[in-house]
């Protein structure tokens, strides 16, 4: 039996164009394979020039939000606006009239879930996000429905194709940040304000939306520890390399007995890890649960297709199912009481340091980094002595340790007048 | 509002007493988490031995199929018996009560989903095999729910753990084939019949259901193109690689204009390919659809814990699922009318000779390829000359071509008493 459905869709930007056409050219095979007879019924958005490059019929163009929520044969609205301004209140306003909403705005359930999951379960309606996480790759159906199974106690995740790009260029082009950023610009990969995506920000909603799906409590994106990539030095790139690492910015979620560590940073993770060879804007989740052991997700994170897949495959689900399972957020801005956060988390590490050319240096570094509690995997000498300075580059990889000692470790050797710590990158497994 | 919900497991192998465990160890957390209370009514084993292993209690223990099925607190029949025989009778007759069945059984989906879509239909309950497929991996899931907003026109898949390991240690240990099978069948890898594993029937069942799902029609396995690795030689993986490619058994599907692909043997692909890196007993599959590019899951195919979190999330999804989608199998145990397969399939080659070591040998080989429509990419002489026949290896890179134009060429060459062809393996990009 085929079910009739009407979708309306705020915002054309490149998200709802690509659902647009998603789901213009695939009406026929929706209705074959799915029983699903899905028609466009209302597109809102400012850019009229943009609804004719889209080939929009006039009567499907609706000129406020009253009107897309007041034609009754809206069964669902798609919100591919962005940000937390108009977005919010166009799906509020939308679950309040009993629409169920599909959406892709990280920011918007990063931020907001609780009160739009409160809203959707009171009017009985639906709220699929899929693709607000890593594009196409399904991470929030195999969390809830594919999983479910596991206490996930660890997820890894290249969850931004524009820092993954970039890392990508310095570690096999041997470029410098500055130089790929501005091409990755002109590219139109990177916004002309990177912020978002290079320090992190993008990442660490993301890394909200999925650990608190993943760990069972809201993880506030506010209890993220979050550094970005702009620092990163492409020279620290190629000496990892040399010791089997590779550098990603990576969104990390443990549960351990001590609590839960939230964190977004460059790594170095080994270079035979699977998320290792994932490279250019490819996305990739890594997850390890107690029963299924790892597993991992690949794809495109971003793209109008891509995202418009996820978007789509969310409008048939909620299609085809009347029953709505909702996240366990459980319409909480905070996690649990009884959730603890670790600050002070366990990494090993990589450092940098450049130092006086003397003897007894070497000896005095490892012994600032032992009483600190920094245990030394291998300590290296590279290349000669700055010609300006005198002073050498050195490499420490250190067992794992806590966070504070290491921190601890770099002031007492920046004050102790034999050298400083130049780079600081954690290292995963 | 929490569920109540009995299970009952058939067969207490592996996976069976895997899904135990799973499920005792996190009543709890299912609990909480799922808002679901799944206790485990009864089990079915003719091994008492095996049922005081897991230490199950033995009002729980059932002496025959029908006690389980008379008993009114089992909702969800778990069958990890395996095969075609028995299992296949429990299937039926659980269903014919309206239970819900949830299978790690391959075999039988792959050739009787049919008949047991049918009768689930009937009476109106579910059938679910997550675990039937790639262990862990949530593929089916992925199929079902993540990406059906796609037009799937490709699949590509490392879907037999054993055969994995087995290349993955001819690849980087040297080894011969016969002595890593000796130990794989050692270590418990592999059977001592190894049949189903290294001839590709294990590979044959999941690809049938897994292209069944994406290509929307059903594949029965005997139209799967089948050729196992128990004839390949390291040394033609050595020269692979010197030619950039890895060699993985594949199982792929392909819906292109002309018809339907569907083959599982061994395959070189690009080393810096994702699949090429996906080793020892993992698992992946990769995917190409319309929407969404590639995408591609990895994990563990195999072992009591991973197979048993597909058994159980399953478990979870029925119990928190009232409504029931079905695959899209439509009852048939055949293609629908107007599906076409394509046998003469497109592909390109790598093909190692045995050629006299005289001049315009070279030209001879290239003319009768050349004749026969197969198109060289590159010709390279390969080692010294053999010192009892005095041929040399001749190694042959192809363009794309038709698999019948290459058999038609090989066939010429054998015939022509200037060499012999001895190994043919697909490359796929």
């Amino acid at each position: 039996m085929v079910k009739k459905v009407g979708v309306a869709i705020l915002g054309l930007g490149v998200v709802g164009g690509g659902t647009y056409q998603t789901l213009v050219d695939h009406h026929d095979f929706y209705l074959k394979t799915q029983q699903v007879d899905i028609t466009v019924e209302m597109v809102l958005d400012l850019n009229l020039e943009r609804i004719r490059q889209l080939g929009i019929p006039e009567e499907c163009v609706a000129k406020s939000i009253e009107e897309v929520l007041a034609n009754p044969n809206v069964d669902i609205v798609i919100e591919t606006i962005g940000g937390i301004g108009v977005a919010k209140n166009f799906v509020l306003a939308a679950l309040r009239d009993g629409k169920t909403v599909v959406t892709s705005n990280k920011e918007l359930i990063c931020k907001f879930s609780h009160e739009l999951e409160k809203e959707a379960k009171r009017n009985r309606c639906g709220l699929y996000y899929e693709a607000s996480c890593v594009g196409g790759v399904p991470i929030i159906r195999t969390l809830l429905d594919g999983v479910q199974a596991n206490h996930i106690t660890k997820m890894m995740g290249i969850v931004n194709g524009t820092t993954n790009y970039i890392l990508t260029k310095m570690t096999y082009e041997g470029a410098d940040y500055a130089e790929v950023l501005k091409e990755a610009q002109k590219l139109g990969y990177a916004e002309a304000n990177p912020s978002a995506d290079v320090d992190g920000f993008d990442s660490t909603y993301k890394l909200s939306i999925l650990s608190s799906m993943a760990f069972h409590t809201k993880i506030p994106f506010t209890k993220i520890f979050r550094e970005g990539i702009s620092a990163v030095e492409t020279k620290d790139i190629a000496y990892g390399q040399e010791f089997g690492y590779t550098l990603k910015l990576l969104a990390i979620g443990k549960n351990t007995e001590n609590g839960i560590e939230v964190r977004v940073h460059p790594t170095f993770i080994p270079s035979s890890h699977p998320l290792a060879s994932v490279n250019d804007s490819f996305n990739a989740v890594y997850l390890t649960g107690d029963a299924v052991d790892d597993v991992m997700l690949y794809g495109r994170g971003a793209g109008a297709l891509p995202t418009a897949s996820a978007v789509v495959s969310d409008v048939i689900y909620a299609a085809t199912h009347t029953e709505i399972k909702y996240s366990t957020f459980k319409n909480s801005a905070q996690a649990d009481s009884n959730t603890k956060f670790v600050s002070n988390f366990e990494s090993a590490y990589y450092l940098r340091l450049l130092v006086d050319d003397k003897a007894g240096v070497l000896a005095k570094v490892s012994g600032i980094l032992g009483k600190n509690n920094v245990s030394i995997v291998e300590i290296t000498q590279k290349g000669s002595p700055d010609e300006a300075t005198g002073r050498v580059p050195l490499i420490v990889i250190t067992h794992k340790t806590r966070e504070n000692a290491v921190k601890n470790a770099i002031a007492k050797i920046n004050a102790s007048g034999i050298g400083s710590v130049e780079a600081l990158i954690r290292v995963e497994q």
